[in-house]
């Protein structure tokens, strides 16, 4: 059973571009590792409703859903309360984090800390090894802070014990061609081997003045993606010879 | 009146993590400049029906849509047919795109290159200084290519022709001291110019083994942005000689 996931990131900070995510594109790379198939992100501002309808969309599409940020002690920290309210529960003091934190503070346990250890009721606790106020999971949502540092930690502990899947096998070749003048072939060869759960993408770039082409093809089958790789060599070396135009 | 926008990123490079997005950032950035409002993002994979879905949800909630990505000539580009689809339209061979593509193409013009000429009936073209195959605009959605060099320069395009706003006025500021221990003064303030339109946002980061917090105070006033910052200022100073906890 191939699991597949869906993201929100949360923060006025990064559609303001005051920060730039960097939270998205490692979640991507850790869940590619894992064979969890990342199927869509949505980027909200820290708007209740907004944070609201992004986590319901995406619980009820995918087998998890991944957030980042909202949950400090701050009042712009509006997370937490909003995750409850999606999933109609109340917030309250959990016995476990408010422990945790009492041991890291002491006596420097203030009403804003303990903000950080109020939870939806009947959620489970992410560890947090950097600084100790824990992220938690509701339903099939993994609710984690924006800190990079602290957001890595926690899908760590994440990762560690949910269900994963086969991981994709990708192979990859950069060929010096218009990206327009391999179409043919390349939708040829994608939709023959679209059955066999391959998935061929074409990533035009620049390089210096030139355009060439990047092929990447995906599946769950290493034997799979290095034959049909080899096909669309074969099938570019046909072309390559009469390429006449510097462009996409 | 303040304008807002939503941003779709359409592509699964950039949800296998095999391409860091970078236009979202930009886009941001472009947009705060402009005085409009990012609201939100969604990043999609190149699937018809997720990428109706978001351009869809964007376009309703929001005053323009930016999109990135899939527009190019092969067969996982389907930004262009699944935008058509979205707003009920055709797509057919453009007059003025055509034109465009043989002047630029010459004799190399083929199917695949003629596939970036067609676009939904009606929409408006967005130039292409890079490599000449065009955008468009269908209703309030501004449609671009994925390629950063060829965003930035289609983004530009349409920032000189659209309706923008008065540009927020954001005042930063670090202080050394955890982000818990000025969550309640800076609570007061921001519920007390909140009426004014002004928003704080506050962001605990480490330096080193230290935790600071960086306050921001954007507002389209920036007599206020700074009156407001010289409160957190004079609140924060009353509380920093008591600091006792390197922590969050």
């Amino acid at each position: 059973m191939i699991k597949t996931a869906g993201c929100l990131i949360i923060g006025n900070e990064i559609l303001t571009s005051k920060t730039k995510d960097i939270n998205l594109n490692h979640l991507a790379e850790e869940l590619f590792k894992s064979g969890i198939d990342l199927m869509q992100a949505i980027v909200v501002r820290d708007i209740k409703d907004d944070i609201i309808w992004g986590v319901k969309e995406l619980s009820k599409k995918y087998d998890y859903v991944f957030t980042s940020g909202g949950i400090g002690p701050t009042h712009d920290d509006i997370t937490t309360e909003s995750i409850a309210q999606a999933f109609s529960l109340d917030v309250e003091l959990n016995k476990d984090a408010h422990k945790l934190l009492k041991e890291f503070y002491g006596e420097n346990i203030t009403e804003a800390r303990l903000k950080m250890a109020s939870i939806p009721f009947g959620a489970k606790l992410i560890e947090n090894k950097i600084s100790t106020a824990p992220g938690f999971q509701v339903e099939n949502v993994f609710v984690m802070a924006g800190v990079p540092k602290i957001f890595k930690s926690m899908l760590n502990e994440v990762l560690s014990k949910i269900e994963k899947g086969e991981t994709i096998k990708s192979v990859s070749h950069i060929f010096s061609i218009p990206e327009s003048d391999i179409a043919k072939p390349l939708t040829k060869i994608a939709m023959e081997f679209e059955k066999d759960g391959v998935e061929i993408g074409s990533y035009p770039k620049m390089e210096g003045n030139s355009w060439v082409v990047e092929i990447v093809v995906r599946s769950r089958n290493e034997g799979i993606s290095s034959e049909v790789m080899n096909k669309v060599k074969e099938e570019f070396a046909k072309i390559i010879p009469t390429w006449k135009f510097n462009g996409v």
